[in-house]
This record gives C-alpha cells, sequence and structure tokens, in this order.
C-alpha cells in the first residue's frame, strides 16, 4: 500500500487538522475532532448538516461553508460516522431553526442517522440521497446508493438554507432536487482502504467495472475497457432512462474518482455532451472535477440533474467552502 | 495502460473541446485548437500567455480568466507547444500593452518561447519559473525544473497586470516571485503518457522517488516508502535551505500529482506545518490540491513562496478561472 500517512490509526485525525489549518477562515474542528463545523453560525437559519464515512473527499469537509453545509461528519475511511458524532454536531450548529440531515443512501449511515434524529431534541427532518441508477440493493445499501448526486443537493440546499427557506421546504426541496437527480460510475481500477492495506477488488489490465459504487462496490458488470465515447454512451444512456425527457436542459457533473487526470474527465464532458445532444438535452450548467471520490481509485461518474430555474439559480447563488467557491 | 480516451491521436483536441465548452463563460478555444483564450479580452492591459506541454492539468488553460492568464498554449502531453501556437495567442490577446510570456524552464518550451518571442512584432518580455530545489539540470532541463511555483507567479502577476501595472513592471515582479519560491516533490506511482502506452518508469512496491520531476524525470534519490512526517521533513528542509530565513511568512501550496486523493493532501498540510513551525516560519496563506499534476502519478510537492505584503495582496486579488476562483 502507497499512501502519504504516517499511521493508519491516526490518518484522519491528521488529515483533517491540515484541512481545519488550510481553511480556518471558513471551517473549525468541532470538540473531540468529532466534525467539521462553519466558523460562523449563521443565527435564524436551518442548519444542514450532513457526513459519511471518509475517503469521498472533498465530500462532505470540502462543502462546509457559506451557502452549503453548516457541519459535515466524518466517520472512518468508508465507515459511518456515529450518533454521538451527529448529534455533537447539530447541538453545535442549530441555532433555533432546526436541523436537516442529508444522508446518503448506505445502510449504516441510515441506520445511524436515524438515531441521531430520534436523540435529537430539535426540531429536525432527513433528506435521503439515492442517485445512482447503476443497480437497486448493493454491498452497503438497500436500494439505490447516494453518490455524487448528493454535491448537487447539498448545495442547492445550501442556497435556500442561506435565503431562509423553513425547514420543511428545505425538506420537500431536497427530495425534489434527489428525484430530479441520477448518476452512473465506471472503475478502472480498484481504491485501497487504508485499515485493508490491499485493494478492494481485483480487475484485470484490460477490464472495467461498469455501475461502479464510490467504495468499489460491483457495478453491472465486469467487461472489456470501451473507449471514452462508449462509456458515456451508457452511463448517459441509463441515465437519461431514468430521469429526462428530451427538451429538458440540465446541469452536468463529471465527476472524478480520485486518480482520473483532468484531461480525462474534460474528454468525457465532451463525449456526454455529444450523447445528449442526441437526445435534445441541453447542458445549462457545468461541474467537473474530482468531488465525490473513491480514495485514489481511477474512473468517473456522470451525474445529470434536471433542476428547473428557481433550482438553478440556488445553483448560482453564492457559495464558499474549500472546494466550492464562487459568487463571493 | 488505462485511460478514458477514444484514440491518442485526438485526446488532447477532445478534451479541449469539453474544456471549453464546460468553461464557455471564461474561456475560448483559439483557431485551430491551439490555444486557449481569456473569452474577454481587457483593453490596455498586458497580456499574460504561458503554456507547455498537457498533462500538468488544470495549469495552464484551467488558469485562464480574470486575474490570471490571458492565453495559455496546450502543447501534446509531456511535449512544448510549437513557436506557432504561442504567435497565434499573443496576436489574439494583445492589446497593445504588451505581451509577458510565463514559461517553465524546460529546454523545448524555452526554445520555442524564445523562437515565438523574436517572431513577434510587439513589445514582450519573458519569465522563466524555475523552482524546484531538487535538482539542478535534469531530462528535459538545464538548470532547475519549473514546477508548481509557476501557478504562484500567474495568480501574482496575473492580478498585478489586471491593476494596469506594465510590461517593465510584471517582468520585475514576476523575476522577484519565483526567486521567492521554492518546490520538491515525491512520486509514489509512475504516470503513463497515452502516446508511449507504458508507465514512464518502474518503482517498485515499497518504493518512492524522492525530488521528482513533473514528467516523472528523476529526482535526488529512489528511497524506500517512508513516512508522511519524514516525507515533509525532507521536502521542506530542502526548500528552506534553499529559500526562508526565521520569521518569515509564507505562501503553503501542498500539490497532489494526479493520483493523491484530499485526504491524503491535507494530511500533508499538517505534517509540513509542524517542520515550518519549528523553523518559526508562518503560514500566512494556503492552497492545497491537484493543481500541477503528472497525469495519474501518485505523490505531491510541496511549494513554499516568501511573499512580501504587496504580493500576498495580488495573491488575494480576485480570480475567475476555471481552476482558481475566489472574489468574484
Amino acid at each position: 500500500m502507497k499512501k502519504l500517512i504516517n499511521d493508519v490509526e491516526t490518518m484522519l485525525s491528521e488529515s483533517l487538522d491540515g484541512f481545519t489549518t488550510a481553511h480556518a477562515d471558513i471551517v473549525a474542528l468541532g470538540e473531540g475532532s468529532q466534525f467539521v463545523r462553519r466558523r460562523t453560525p449563521k443565527p435564524g437559519k436551518v442548519a444542514l448538516i450532513s457526513g459519511g464515512g471518509s475517503g469521498h473527499e472533498p465530500l462532505h469537509t470540502g462543502f462546509v461553508g457559506h451557502g452549503m453545509l453548516d457541519a459535515a461528519c466524518p466517520g472512518q475511511v468508508f465507515t459511518s460516522p456515529t450518533p454521538d458524532q451527529m448529534l455533537a454536531a447539530a447541538q453545535s450548529v442549530d441555532t433555533g431553526a432546526g436541523v436537516l440531515f442529508i444522508v446518503k443512501n448506505y445502510s449504516g449511515d441510515m441506520m445511524n442517522f436515524q438515531m441521531a434524529a430520534e436523540m435529537l431534541d430539535c426540531d429536525n427532518e432527513t433528506v435521503v440521497v439515492n442517485d445512482d441508477v447503476a443497480v437497486e440493493n448493493s454491498t452497503y445499501t438497500t436500494g439505490r446508493r447516494g453518490v455524487a448526486g448528493t454535491l448537487v443537493v447539498e448545495k442547492v440546499l445550501g442556497a435556500a438554507a442561506e435565503r431562509g427557506q423553513s425547514l420543511r421546504q428545505l425538506k420537500q426541496l431536497g427530495d425534489a432536487v434527489n428525484k430530479a437527480t441520477a448518476s452512473m460510475g465506471v472503475a478502472l481500477t480498484s481504491c485501497t482502504v487504508p485499515a485493508a492495506g490491499k485493494p478492494t477488488f481485483q480487475i484485470g489490465a484490460d477490464e472495467m467495472e461498469m455501475g461502479v459504487g464510490i467504495h468499489g462496490e460491483p457495478g453491472r458488470r465486469r467487461i472489456k475497457l470501451a473507449s471514452a465515447d462508449d462509456i458515456a454512451h451508457e452511463l448517459t444512456g441509463a441515465i437519461l432512462k431514468d430521469l429526462l425527457k428530451a427538451g429538458q436542459q440540465v446541469l452536468l457533473l463529471v465527476n472524478g474518482f480520485g486518480g482520473t487526470p483532468m484531461l480525462e474527465l474534460y474528454l468525457m464532458v465532451n463525449a456526454v455532451h455529444k450523447v445528449l445532444a442526441g437526445h435534445q438535452v441541453k447542458v445549462a450548467r457545468h461541474l467537473t472535477g474530482s468531488y465525490v471520490t473513491s480514495l485514489e481509485m481511477a474512473g468517473c461518474s456522470v451525474t445529470v440533474s434536471a433542476l428547473d430555474e428557481a433550482q438553478l439559480a440556488l445553483w448560482d447563488a453564492p457559495v464558499h467552502t474549500a472546494a466550492l467557491r464562487w459568487g463571493m
């Protein structure tokens, strides 16, 4: 295992120390390193909290700040954070308007966020993200997995919360954005979880995993390495089937899994555009980069989000986090 | 070779098409895909042009826009762009105040940018970046290599040009920032140039290349994989030796080479901080991420830039590019 670490046991806390040092103008580390919170809470605003296993950075800690999350709870690599972490985060950032949890659909996260919600003595709601159209049920999931579409849900909800929307409005908006968002990914290599010390899965030198999950979970099928155009056709085709009607305008997120260069990601943007154009789907907004990763896994996912005008305006609204920043 | 591509021959042009489509609000593709230019030139401003081999994205195309570059000329992967490209870019973005070329110190780039400068019939100057303290002379270089410090030079000069500094002032400022900037990197794995189809160098499962170049060029020595703290000590130590006096304040860029997760990069930030603190060096600004890459190589570089207050203010000034964006 080749990683820039000192000790598997302290890896996460050392990385969080570096993160909060580098972004001290935006975030602060919660007590006992249980969570990362927005440095300056905004009174009267619904607090948005997400979290999940580490190893997907910049998700979620990189999305804490103005116009996005109020706190993020990082678990160990690919391991759910505990209810205690979520509870501590909620108590730290709630300013009286209630707490909205944004949870990716994995059994561990779902159970722990639900426990935290039950223990919490303030008004709260939960939005579950399950945008991955690759498979129903998976290694760690009942139903669909939550993947890169989570970024879109967090950004749109973050802007809406900043504008003063109520907990009930945000819950409704979050469910709507999740429903309008679909993703699918492909892996060319495996990732290596530090505590395991070896690749999560074995894959041949000429193979790829079509429909892979963001923890290296199996997808739809293991096939021979295909061209970027063929990959774009299969990923986007599955998404279109799930989601879209011709003539729609969409947000397109081409997301790297951690080990794929920007040169290839932009080539995929070009390839996906050709497929979308063939279906009369217009791309109104773009985001390209490694935002929801699987450690150093090579590959990418395509996320399409059919946002309406009001939701696109929330996407465009100012954001100031470690990983997304515009308009301020 | 596992890459998201259709054809090695068309890889660069397809990627540039995707890039300019995704960022059409910021950039436009020059004639014949020879260069990427700022969408809206600013009359009366000195035009800043950089370029070099592709495979280091987001450098340089990702730094075209308000407050940074006016144009970037991408060569094929790890291959210098041609003088024709630079000339076409200069003629496209010069608005009469002259052209400043920012060139990383590699023999091919130096020769081609010099030819372009000689052919150009407008006032022009060149700033050469050679921040890599790892080795004197290298595979493609006489003297020191230009690496991630190029980003710092481009950002500071971009802000100064935006504020109306003259060509002579910018040349002087660029040389000063280059002199105040030092970098060194380490590779855990090789990269694979698409046209070569195989890894640039072989490296054992327990080895790393200390002082590696951004094309996988040899560094100081091939050694056993060390801890993050030991790596930070060696990289930062070499930089401090070259650059710093105790009590200085600096900008710290921890840069990923393309295959290293943010989790590890932030851990390195923490490790480098400890070393700098031991030398009474205060980090005034941070940038962390994969900005000057070597395709999918795993590893990172540390760049320290001892900027003065005026230069730090230029670093902080608004920038709106595909890869760096703040203050607007």
